[in-house]
């Protein structure tokens, strides 16, 4: 039996190429602050997502709430994956001790996260980021995940599905991403899920080769009918940003001002266009599955 | 835009009349588990669930357990409508004080339920009674709830799905019910929700009127496409029965016995032939809901 893929459930016909394209990470600093908003204003991004417990939070927020038009979702924070830029979890580290090293912060990789992180701490950790975004005056229309580490097990990864439920959320499932942990993606992701057919992502490898560019016009010249996300995390490779991912090339300053490049040039608008992809919100999903279907 | 309903997610052919035919309350009585099995020996009831806090429930439980060919889910309880026959929640009532009444039994009715419970008692009382079905074997297809009452909220009913999602389990979603409190629908069942199309059960006012077997027969005879349900409570109409249902004939035990006999009649199999109506379970459902789509 076929069986139903996103296209179907957004009723979209089969040969549609639909595609998010998606900055991650906003209120992570000031630079990527301007970056995305760059990208929204005028570059081909449609979609990004907030960081709630990053030092750069309110400046974005207010952006959010001033420009409604732009899509904007939450990207759940569990890890802080920086040297020597840090942030600590929204809940005292009373209330979630297993969320965080000795320093207090959030866990630098995700390895320790899966570890050492206990699910109900989880859970009223990320409540405790979505009710501060709430109480704020956002509106978000989608939740997605730092470093997907709700992907990292099955109880992490129930509770990423039902904040959704409980908040009326879109979420982000991926089943590549669940791959790409080694795990067993129909263990995660089930027909009654939604969600998204192929995720597109830089990786070190390129990056380093000096190829990033390439890729991600490749990208746009084969996307494939489905519903498809671009994942880019721009800000401009200044003095702030190198001191953040100082020691860390990998979606490192320079890797964040190519995708801030990229994504704002006529080229890329031009690839779009000529390769007949649709663009789509997850305010547009959230509408089409979070409304009524009679 | 065509929303998809329940025969799309499930990939049948649009003019399907499905139907599963359900026996609620199973481990209520001795007397209702008896016809409960003859239903399902004998008569055509496909799918059954089972109440774990009654004073039958073992009994059932054993059944189900030695006879896995049959479909039953979990009926999740929070009331007690019966005068002089009682059951408490599965945890202490110092848990989940909020869902008892002076006597320490559940709530005798939905009003009280939903005025009384808090959340937080309802999702812990009915993980308890999940985890020892579980515990005791188990293996349920689905979760549906006794008089709907997570249908009474919007709280209530996030946790319902939660439960979905936390277990693996399907879920009876009906926007009917939810609509015969006075409620919107739209709000509680989203297109993303998997929910039955058209439900069929009895009323009071049929069966007074001595009209609640033509109803049934009427039932087959009209049956539209689509994902229906038939929701039936047989048992017999024997002394025991007669003690729990005393002063209320509504869903009583004379009510009761014409289930049994109108389903497991050779009558009610031949209108199920004449009419085309194409038979499914929980466990077909749950088989492609929550199997992998790759």
């Amino acid at each position: 039996m076929e069986s139903m893929k996103a296209l179907d459930k957004l009723g979209f016909p089969s040969n549609s190429k639909l595609l998010i394209i998606h900055a991650d990470d906003a209120g992570l600093s000031h630079s990527e602050n301007l970056a995305t908003i760059e990208t929204l204003q005028n570059g081909c991004v449609n979609s990004y997502s907030i960081m709630v417990p990053c030092p750069n939070f309110e400046e974005i927020a207010d952006f959010a709430i001033d420009n409604g038009q732009f899509d904007y979702g939450i990207h759940l924070t569990l890890t802080c994956e920086w040297k020597n830029y840090k942030w600590p979890p929204v809940l005292s580290i009373n209330e979630v001790p297993s969320l965080v090293e000795g320093n207090g912060y959030f866990h630098s990789s995700k390895e320790n996260f899966r570890v050492c992180a206990i699910p109900k701490e989880v859970k009223n950790e990320l409540r405790a980021q979505i009710d501060i975004a709430l109480a704020y005056g956002l509106q978000p229309t989608h939740l997605d995940c730092h470093m997907y580490t709700l992907g990292l097990n099955l109880d992490f990864f129930k509770i990423y599905k039902e904040l959704g439920i409980e908040y009326g959320l879109p979420v982000f499932l991926s089943k590549q991403i669940i791959e790409s942990f080694n795990l067993k993606a129909e263990e995660y992701i089930k027909e009654i899920d939604f969600y998204v057919d192929e995720v597109f992502i830089g990786n070190y490898e390129v990056f380093k080769n000096g190829n990033l560019l390439d890729y991600y016009k490749g990208i746009l010249n084969n996307i494939k009918e489905g519903l498809n996300i671009l994942l880019l995390h721009p800000a401009i490779d200044d003095e702030e940003m190198r001191s953040i991912c100082i020691d860390h090339p990998n979606f490192g300053a320079q890797w964040r001002q190519i995708d801030l490049d990229f994504i704002s040039s006529e080229h890329c608008k031009e690839l779009l266009k000529k390769n007949d992809i649709q663009l789509i919100t997850w305010g547009d999903i959230k509408e089409k599955l979070y409304s009524s279907s009679i």
